[in-house]
């Protein structure tokens, strides 16, 4: 990537920084990778592109914002809050653990049944802010380390990169979710190498980039484990919500009844993404000099005045106003994106089933999961999906989608890539799929043929 | 403090998380000094507050929000973006540098005299995320140093505790800014100590918390000894705006001829801070592998795609119209502000001044400085302006303030305390300094008594 022109003064000094004097992380393969993909998305933006993460765009429209920010502000009115008052929550700088807490516990009681205090959410900058500030806090010196789940989600890693602190990947089990027998040999292991594993990241539902989910039961034993291996659990669960059977699907913090889970939460899936409005879930009591308790909540604000100082009442005021417009119920809210995205899914399965059926599935090497809801599946070809196949698929093809091999941080997947259904129409689908199925044909063959 | 009461499940383990074993910067002193102010002021809302540094109220409406978004979405549409690329733009994610650069970079050109590329600009969370990600940029591994002015900005020395960064403090010199020889001099010594002095931190003018502005003269000695000493400056400019003679200061930017400043904008005080929008002008060159070359603006996003992944769109839509709505031309649109702070400031000097005539001031070893504009004066007293004189202050005269001995990293400030002028009205400025003046009057008394 060439630097853009400048038009600014002419340079004339001092000498470029050299990019090694910067630090390591801003050298990294992953972004690397990312920004080779969004090159190649925009060098073939006719393509059809299972790449992107991103919520389908068709159930947002300009005209709710204003509607939603006067149903925040009729709340607060409604609560008592004189029109100075309101114009200093809406205007001003405001407290660090946010100003809707109490709308985020009641929607996490009506959609997850969890009960949680208002004293324990922190509004973030997105859940990447809440990411990073729980690794920060938990992870005191250099001997500190958390385990991630692999493949694992781009935003823990780079968190941790920006941070130094090291992380150990625990790969995913047959079912989803991290194994619990390798949770725990990585934790010993780490322990016999003088460090201290703090605490382990996961995605149980639909994670990214694996779309799998981990099963009831292994959500105990993984609760249990952590409990015997003195881990916290770091929660992370943007797509929970979009699953068939979601009421059937408990939270690891619903299943937690020792405070060992620190939850995340965004309402970038089930609200919209341009608010980047997340938030932490921590309960944890922290003990301080003198005995002095507090909850791990409140050490979370302190660093984020570090880091963000507050999340942007705006955010807060416009996803507060959604929040109260829909009684604190984004499930039934989200209900038609359920639906969009379940049809989606059951579209790209039908449409690989189609082309590939059982016995040429088997003749090229070719297999993929079958998530029961989320934004992503995985498919596991006869080929080496990297960078260069990716950019050939757009160029011969015009379908795009994401190697996997960056999400494993310790290597692997190689030959692996990631569908997302999430911002398509089913008839994308439909003809992304057959694109996709000339691809993988053509490429076995090179493969075979080299 | 105690820990608010939790109404969610029974505590019953894992034990507390020691306070020692989360990360040192969750018990900073500053912080802890912060705290105990924010519960003063709520113990006594009766109080005059020359505490806070927030911006005066009284210029928003709760009205102008939907008509700022209606501006920039307009505008969206005129360059000819289709509803559903403004949908996308307000809605979903976006790019890491953020959507209105070029309007910032206008901005920057009619308020600053700044030619400033669009692709030199990152939008950041506030300036504090500015402040983050530069450090952690710029400041490569344990030995690089950050030199800070002392007194010095509490989200500076914050941002560098969270990166576990270390900072020296440089004393301000006696016309504001730091003392071009005690930069020099604390280069040498960070040299000589075997560590790399990276960049000097710098708020040129009304400095918070000191209220000093440098002379232009010294402007341009601070940046010749930072090209001697192989510094980069990182100047921070939330205040330049609010000066009687705005347009006679040009910023360390504006002088800037070698690409030696990284520049650190804030909309908090010019548009309101509940937008939480601030921007980096980062037009360094750097030098990766191979010999490409980006700009530090790329690898800032690069960083911030680990913090916050992007700032956020609905923020980014509302300053942009309040741009568009005032021509990219806040120094203008600004005007009443800014005259609201100048009548502010003078009668905060007058009021002082009326109480306390020369030869008063003289016997009760009393000073304060003079500053042109912005939000902050300075009072140097013959008593300790600690946490313990602050309450007294609060509970038997009504009045708030802040103590300056946090701000200063390596000690000082003992008899100092910052009158924030910004939020309040000429009248309660009045009154306040005369409550003020009794307790000054008392305070010594008893300082001498004892």
């Amino acid at each position: 990537m060439t630097a853009p022109a400048l038009t600014g003064p002419a340079l004339t000094g001092p000498a470029p920084l050299p990019l090694a004097e910067l630090h390591a992380s801003l050298a990294d393969p992953l972004l690397d990778a990312m920004t080779f993909l969004n090159e190649v998305t925009t060098r073939y933006p006719g393509a059809v592109s299972f790449a992107p993460g991103r919520p389908y765009e068709g159930f947002f429209e300009p005209e709710d914002v204003p509607a939603y920010l006067d149903a925040y502000l009729d709340h607060l009115a409604a609560t008592g809050l004189s029109r100075d008052a309101i114009r200093t929550t809406l205007f001003q700088y405001g407290p660090t653990k946010g100003v809707i807490a109490d709308l985020v516990a009641r929607t996490l009681a009506n959609d997850e049944g969890l009960a949680v205090a208002p004293e324990a959410l922190v509004l973030t900058v997105g859940a990447q802010e809440g990411m990073l500030l729980t690794l920060r806090a938990l992870c005191a010196g250099p001997d500190d380390v958390v385990l991630v789940s692999s493949p694992c989600y781009v935003g823990v890693t780079g968190a941790a990169r920006l941070l130094d602190l090291a992380t150990v990947p625990v790969p995913e089990g047959p079912d989803g979710g991290p194994d619990p027998a390798a949770v725990q040999a990585a934790a010993q292991a780490v322990r016999a190498s003088g460090r201290r594993p703090r605490a382990l990241y996961v995605v149980p539902d639909f994670a990214n980039p694996s779309g799998t989910s981990m099963p009831v039961e292994a959500r105990a034993r993984l609760l249990a484990t952590a409990a015997a291996a003195d881990l916290l659990v770091i929660e992370d669960n943007p797509y929970g919500f979009f699953a068939r059977d979601a009421a059937e699907r408990p939270t690891l913090k619903a299943l937690d009844r020792d405070r060992r889970v620190v939850y995340l939460g965004s309402f970038a899936k089930t609200c919209f993404p341009g608010a980047r409005l997340g938030y932490v879930v921590a309960d944890q009591e922290v003990a301080g000099p003198g005995g002095r308790r507090s909850l791990l909540a409140d050490e979370l604000a302190k660093l984020k005045s570090m880091t963000t100082v507050n999340t942007p009442a705006l955010s807060q005021a416009v996803i507060g106003g959604m929040l109260l417009t829909h009684d604190c119920r984004l499930r039934a809210a989200n209900a038609p994106a359920t639906a969009h995205y379940a049809a989606n899914m059951a579209a790209l399965l039908a449409e690989l089933e189609r082309h590939f059926p059982a016995a040429e599935r088997a003749r090229l090497g070719l297999s993929w999961n079958v998530p029961e809801g989320g934004f992503f599946a995985v498919l596991t070809v006869g080929f080496a999906a990297d960078d260069a196949a990716m950019e050939r698929c757009a160029r011969d093809f015009g379908v795009l989608w994401t190697p996997m091999a960056p999400f494993y941080p310790a290597g692997g997947g190689e030959h692996r890539l990631r569908l997302s259904i999430s911002s398509l129409t089913p008839g994308q689908i439909t003809d992304g799929v057959g694109r996709l199925a000339d691809f993988i044909r053509a490429e076995t063959a090179h493969a075979v043929a080299r």
